[in-house]
């Protein structure tokens, strides 16, 4: 192996590979990360067996100045090997291995020799062979990741919780998260689709917001594909794969209720400023709660909070509309803020049935689209 | 009391005096804020007992927008009172005690009430009446702090090493601080001060970083005073009172060599470079040091580091000069680090005399100002 390539262009690459790397982990040689070099690319491999990120380099694209000298494949410890990249003074860096498994990395008059392992010691990618592949419009599939791993499981009581179920059924994409205190659901209408796609699978929250960080930062349409244990992103240059959790997902369209007795419609910015300053208070009592009293009799909605050793705090929240019976009603601010962020600043809805029945939040344009669930907290 | 102030010029006096509160403290009053509110300022205070920050917020500022109803006093829990503040809804604030220690504060449709404490029952300000003060300049003060304090010792064997010795003797002033392990001299010649002042005192390591933080911030110059046990300094409209270490500070001018048997001028900025890269492997062996090579016979400076388990590093040093006997020596990369950093982009000259004996950094240009010296590592 020897190759020679631009050192930021290499950095941009090892960093998006670096993300599926942990150094916790319990098989060694996945601290590694996997180079292998081609006749006119580089393939560079992460894994946490989780998540697996693939990311090719390619010598055609002028940006990567990237001359091949000779082919091989190496694992080197991740870590060492991006910090040293990072740190090297150079503006290009030339990667060596003459023997065994020990690589030279030359840039500028600083020269390091690392010890590596045998690529072919390195786990094998899952093999996907599927025609479920549907392509997802890059800021979709992010709102989509936001607004649902909000609702994804902490606790490890329920495996399956820890994921979010997505379904593609007749061209609408369904994503539902869950930890039981509160369920977020996000519809998106699919174009162009294939006649007959369909798939019912639960990704892992933790792949889904790695997922999201990474395709941040390019502006590309992702491809989906699925097998019936794996998912593959694919965009740019990069292959993100993960592992799907096993079993059933809970039945949810049932938990959402379809009647209200009291709705509200605010300001989602707004609402969210005034549950902080509640939450500084209810935060430092035993029971994490804020209430809301809402009397459409007298067009009024207050907001209050309180620690017995601190104080109290009130507040009158600002509303567009307030409709149906008199209520109070109290929740865990937590849940609350989390809702309100991934509505971003839109006017919503919420819709309430009684103290102790869960309440829900909409955006009051695109009402269908976008569901959050929030179970209320007994206080009496 | 009750007072209406603008909330950010508010916010801005709050962080000041927020540096010196701590959440844990053995005396429960010292985790609130005191406010004393006058007929025409509002003077806040937080103290740790180690250091006292006490902010004066004028009412013919118009900046403070500040409109006194009526003066009082109380003790307020210093984080809960500046979260809120922070976070309230209107460009204004009101602050109101009717009776007892409970306050009222109102911003928009927002109203806290929260209990506080007699204000009577806050540790008074230590008194300074001293002749001994001088003034200095702001950029001055930081740079003696800045390149002192990464001297001082964390480790609490010997206290009064975690001070900064500080002098004024014939119109200078001396900063020393040592660990033990290295040392750094700073000398300022104050000009235009009062025939006869001098003291000798040291200051702990925390209260100067504390006050480096806080003048960053401010240009003006800054007032010193000076009492037995007591050190106070003045900018803008705070008063910042550190306690002194009791005790006498080691004799630390012999401990610098005057003599050199090898020595080398280099880019402070560059070699900083090279030790980074060079302790990325050190780092991870079990002494962690680096090896300088000097062999003034050849030009040739190089530096090494090695980890038995990961690999090693080589590079060769730029010099602007090389001079004496050929030499190599080993040291701590994370001393040689600080150092570098201390003196920013400067060209320095290391004078060395043997393995074993400290070495010594100075600023090519202003040799006798700044001294940093870094005791080497036995490794044969």
């Amino acid at each position: 192996m020897n190759f020679t390539i631009n050192r930021s262009a290499f950095i941009s690459q090892l960093n998006n590979v670096l993300r599926a790397i942990s150094s916790k982990t319990t098989i060694p040689i996945l601290t590694g990360l996997k180079m292998v070099v081609n006749e006119d690319n580089i393939v560079l491999t992460g894994s946490n067996s989780d998540i697996t990120i693939e990311s090719v380099i390619s010598a055609n694209d002028a940006d990567n100045d990237l001359t091949i000298e000779d082919t091989g494949a190496i694992v080197l410890p991740a870590r060492f090997f991006s910090d040293i990249v990072k740190k090297l003074p150079d503006k290009k860096v030339t990667i060596e291995v003459t023997s065994g498994f020990q690589a030279d990395i030359t840039s500028g008059s600083a020269k390091f020799q690392i010890n590596g392992q045998d690529a072919e010691n390195f786990p094998h990618l899952p093999e996907i062979e599927t025609n479920k592949s549907v392509t997802l419009p890059n800021d979709i599939l992010k709102e989509v990741i936001r607004q649902t791993v909000i609702a994804v499981s902490k606790q490890e009581s329920r495996p399956i919780l820890a994921g979010v179920h997505m379904t593609l059924k007749d061209g609408v994409l369904t994503a539902v998260a869950t930890d039981s205190h509160r369920l977020a659901q996000r519809k998106v209408v699919l174009e162009n689709i294939d006649n007959g796609i369909d798939f019912d699978v639960i990704i892992p929250g933790k792949s889904m917001e790695e997922l999201s960080g990474m395709i941040s930062d390019v502006h590309e349409d992702v491809q989906m594909q699925v097998t019936e244990n794996q998912v593959l992103f694919i965009f740019g240059n990069t292959h993100f794969y993960s592992r799907l959790l096993e079993g059933n997902y809970p039945e949810t369209n049932q938990l959402i209720p379809q009647t209200a007795d009291t709705t509200v419609e605010l300001d989602a910015g707004t609402f969210l400023a005034s549950i902080e300053r509640a939450s500084l208070l209810s935060h430092e009592s035993r029971n994490d709660v804020v209430k809301l009293s809402l009397k459409p009799s007298e067009n009024l909605v207050r907001i209050s909070g309180d620690s017995p050793d601190i104080g109290t705090v009130e507040e009158e929240v600002g509303t567009s509309a307030l409709d149906g019976n008199d209520l109070e009603i109290s929740f865990n601010p937590n849940y609350m803020k989390d809702a309100l962020r991934s509505f971003g600043q839109a006017t919503i809805k919420i819709s309430f049935t009684s103290p102790l029945r869960p309440f829900t939040l909409v955006p009051t344009e695109d009402q269908e689209n976008f569901v959050h669930l929030i179970t209320p907290v007994r206080t009496f």
